[in-house]
């Protein structure tokens, strides 16, 4: 039961749209990334996602919509609603979902990563 | 599925150990609140808790350490562990914690919330 800087874990990895695992806690995971560029689109069947900007700016598309995440802000994917996170910048987002929840959904490609390093 | 921005949902309230509903996802809650002063001793007998202390230093006291929480960092209090929170200074906190967790355990008093007004 130790305290998390979660400021200090970001400067332990360089790679983009790699999610990394802080911490557990009630079947859900925190997980923090750094992103750039542009994401795939997928949903998750029956997780719920949380996205938390820290530094940067995150868009996230939506097949109806565009929403632009500035740092404190935080959005709730909804299961089921498929998502596109992009960012212009390198953006550091903290994630928040179920340890069930696959990486790109069912939209597995070569950028899909099944388990997440430990940082 | 709106982007909800954390920081200035803190300046629609003022009361201290009060919390404020700000999402749910996956049976579990966003929760802020501002604390100052001493809170009562508790646990949660079947959920852990996170705290992330957004604003100010967060002291929170087990039996047998204390740990001191600055601006960005986190900590999980697993299941059945009894803490206390603190703050000499006003600190703003954001709470991540499943729906059926209740504000003071089963250490029920007058300060304790039954619901959270959401914000």
């Amino acid at each position: 039961m130790k305290k998390i800087n979660i400021l200090s874990k970001y400067n332990k990895f360089n790679d983009h749209w790699s999610p990394h695992f802080i911490s557990e806690l009630n079947g859900q995971q925190v997980l923090i990334a750094k992103v750039k560029g542009e994401f795939v689109w997928h949903s998750h069947k029956d997780e719920d996602e949380l996205f938390h900007v820290i530094k940067g700016k995150l868009k996230i598309e939506f097949r109806d919509k565009v929403v632009e995440l500035l740092p404190g802000e935080i959005i709730i994917v909804p299961k089921g609603v498929e998502h596109r996170p992009c960012a212009d910048e390198e953006t550091w987002i903290l994630l928040f979902e179920p340890m069930t929840t696959k990486h790109t959904g069912d939209n597995v490609s070569e950028i899909t990563k099944s388990n997440y390093p430990r940082v």
